[in-house]
């Protein structure tokens, strides 16, 4: 499924890109960064995502003649041609120049520290703006969202199967990738398991049993069809009977040599026709039948059916997961911080606000991430790379200037990689593998103190500006507001 | 952006499929539905979309040797492979050949009665299924947010520019395809509109007055690079100053024969900026310079804001829009109603729940719309096409029996129209157009009541099941429940 990533931006990226043309800034360089201000669902921490698909939109960065031909159809609001035929010639053989940089896909990031960093010529900065917030937003979202169910879930697998109830092919494609580098064990969208090499699982549908005259002949087709990946769904007509049916064919499977391997209730109250249907099979001595449950699931129902002690041996969840139901977009921002002319020193550029937490951060970004001596996070500094970090070492909350740590002495990584040099990817595969990024967000996630990732009123993690970094942005901020 | 529709399922569709051949019901035919059960956003009404793509989906869908290839590599949970090698060579000769009937796209629709009927073998309408619901839940759920802020909007022109927080690529294309449908008036989304013949717009980012040494040079540039396109963003700095900066530049545009179209305001207390830019333009002589407003807004901010007598010109809303924020899924359902054994009669199926709700609806189905004389739809009768519609024509509501309406002697029209026949596409252009559609949304929109489209507890609108049907469901759940 090739996307045209060249068209796939907000009109006024193009638009700019000509404005910056036509008025001598072809050659100015700008620096970026995108980020964004609060964690999503209340909760302690986000899980990176949508890297791989950046560096899609690299390799195959290009406007096709279609795209130079549509483009000069367009009009302008006043009359005559929006774009000049000289521009539209220069796009034909524009080239992708910018250097990239990014925190892998699984990395857990906080507030305010940049995931994505872009350098290079304006105009290119800008014309990447729109898909890049698009994918990096959605999908660091969505392994957020599926880092928490399976944080819920504890030891057992959950599928994603929101196909159906995702917003577009896309969203339940990217969202299906996010949800295993989230954590999920599987999903039902086949494409995605095709695209993007994941475990793909499934069972059957009400309709297979509605289809049947009876239950129990649904049930026994359906086991002789598939042996070895027998789960039955007991809910289309009456869960108990459901089970009862069930557990006929269990037994008939058992004599065979085969095994039921589990029964889904999609429906009712599940905490209750779980542990109905967990005595149900141990009486009847399907002890190693397994319970999967579904249904509108989100973390916090799939915390209270545990903490009423159901035994659940898998999880499906679809809708919740798959557009992240109680907040179906990060918000995340792509912001202007430093210029420089060919040649020239990196200036700082601020957008200030009235509304301190929408003022943006000046310099060329990148993070440092220091670690207590047990391996747990102890505090994240966002520093200039062209100043470096005083030797304090100290952050200061941009929000709340007396609250400052100092971080000195502890071991530290920086976060951001080289995801593009000169306009070409240079992500090696493990970086692109959702596989890879899953276990790296498992490890991520167990660096976390507990109360970092407990589901309500989270303990904050720190994060903060490098202290110099902190002064120069305060003057900067009274400089364009008049108070120097 | 062509799209793999034969693997865009959940891989229960397949395994069914599978299932379906094994156990003898190859030949078996089935009727299944879509609709959803609860008008999104608690409002009145629902704008239908998405069969455009649907139609799509069925010129396109076919399983190619590379999906056959990865079929054959998916494993079975138990050992083994999933699919039988004789399924998959059956597979690769696959063709739909299923008849399709569903509502046109910009058409008023409510709860409970049909939108997509699909009758044909079992197993191909299964396999349609996930996909199906996947387009028409998301476009149908963006086309009624997008109708609802038109309202809102009244006269003024809405743009749709949600790109950069839509769920992925797919989810901001089909986004800002279904927001045209039901009523904005263009979209920021170049590759939107270059798939979909759709009106774009935009103007510039608050990066490109960060870009220049300051803002009255920054909008100086724009005025020269854009004279037929120029609004200026004012809120980079400080709102008041960007107002009298942008009324400095409309003033030389107007010396020079040029026309400051717009200011954009986006960020603040927006209906007190924009009565302070009104006044401010106006008294600069700049009456016809248009003011135009964004962020984060929704039906409820537009309405309020006009309610406090701000004169808005244009509207632009993003992230609200594209992603549905206050209710991101519709929940539409594809449901088995009836089957048939090759040259026998139509057989009813009923999922039965503990919840009335949640009962299915047993039958071939379509749709009956009621006219007052004066042009205002009286109710909705779902009927069974098999059976006919009995003399009184009275509706029955399925939740409440109790509630009935006599609608015979009204002019009515019937909703469903072939889409497929045959697994062959066979809708006229004009039914797969977006602006037809909106037209459509717009004809059906004024003939609702004013109290039906009100946006807080809207006037409910009759639809019923067919007297008939009604008592055919009635008598079916009791067999099914054992109260014969």
């Amino acid at each position: 499924m090739p996307i045209d990533y060249a068209l796939l931006t907000d009109l006024y990226e193009i638009t700019m890109a000509q404005g910056y043309r036509d008025s001598g800034h072809e050659n100015t360089e700008a620096c970026f960064h995108m980020y964004f201000r609060d964690t999503p669902f209340k909760g302690g921490y986000a899980i990176a995502c949508g890297m791989a698909q950046l560096a899609d939109m690299v390799d195959t960065y290009a406007f096709s003649g279609e795209d130079i031909d549509y483009l000069s159809k367009i009009p302008a609001p006043g009359g005559g041609a929006l774009f000049a035929a000289d521009f539209l010639e220069w796009l034909r053989d524009f080239k992708l120049t910018v250097d990239i940089d990014a925190v892998p896909e699984g990395q857990v990031v906080f507030p305010n520290e940049p995931l994505v960093r872009v350098k290079g010529p304006i105009m290119q900065c800008q014309l990447l703006e729109a898909a890049l917030l698009n994918c990096v937003n959605f999908q660091t979202l969505i392994a957020t969202k599926a880092a928490r169910v399976c944080l819920a879930a504890q030891d057992a697998p959950v599928a994603e199967f929101g196909l159906r109830r995702a917003q577009g092919a896309g969203g339940g494609l990217w969202a299906s990738r996010a949800s295993i580098v989230g954590g999920c064990a599987s999903t039902s969208n086949v494409l995605a398991g095709k695209m993007f090499d994941l475990p793909v699982s499934g069972t059957h549908a009400h309709s297979w049993v509605m289809a049947f005259p009876s239950e129990l002949e649904a049930f026994r087709a359906y086991a002789e069809a598939f042996p070895k990946n027998c789960t039955l769904l007991v809910d289309t007509y009456n869960v108990e009977q459901g089970i009862d049916n069930a557990i006929t064919v269990g037994l008939e499977m058992r004599e065979r040599g085969e095994k039921l391997s589990g029964i889904r209730i999609d429906s009712g109250d599940l905490a209750w026709l779980a542990k109905m249907a967990r005595r149900k099979l141990d009486a009847a001595g399907l002890t190693d039948c397994g319970i999967v449950l579904s249904n509108d699931l989100d973390e916090y129902t799939i915390q209270s059916i545990l903490e009423e002690g159901a035994q659940v041996s898998a999880w499906g969840v679809g809708t919740k997961l798959a557009c992240a139901y109680d907040q179906p977009t990060l918000g995340g921002v792509y912001k202007l911080s430093a210029t420089r002319k060919p040649g020239g020193e990196w200036v700082d550029h601020l957008k200030i606000s009235e509304s301190a937490k929408k003022l943006t951060f000046p310099g060329v970004l990148d993070v440092r991430r220091y670690y207590h001596e047990d391996g747990h996070i102890a505090g994240d500094m966002v520093f200039d790379t062209n100043v470096g970090v005083q030797e304090c070492e100290t952050i200061v909350d941009p929000l709340d200037s007396l609250r400052r740590k100092r971080l000195g002495g502890k071991r530290f990584e920086t976060l951001l990689a080289p995801l593009a040099r000169n306009g070409k990817t240079v992500l090696a595969p493990k970086f692109r593998d959702a596989l890879a990024a899953r276990e790296r967000a498992r490890e991520g996630l167990a660096t976390l103190d507990e109360s970092q990732k407990r589901m309500l009123n989270p303990h904050s993690y720190p994060v903060g500006l490098e202290r110099g970094l902190f002064e120069r942005r305060s003057d900067l901020v009274a400089k364009l507001r008049g108070f120097e």
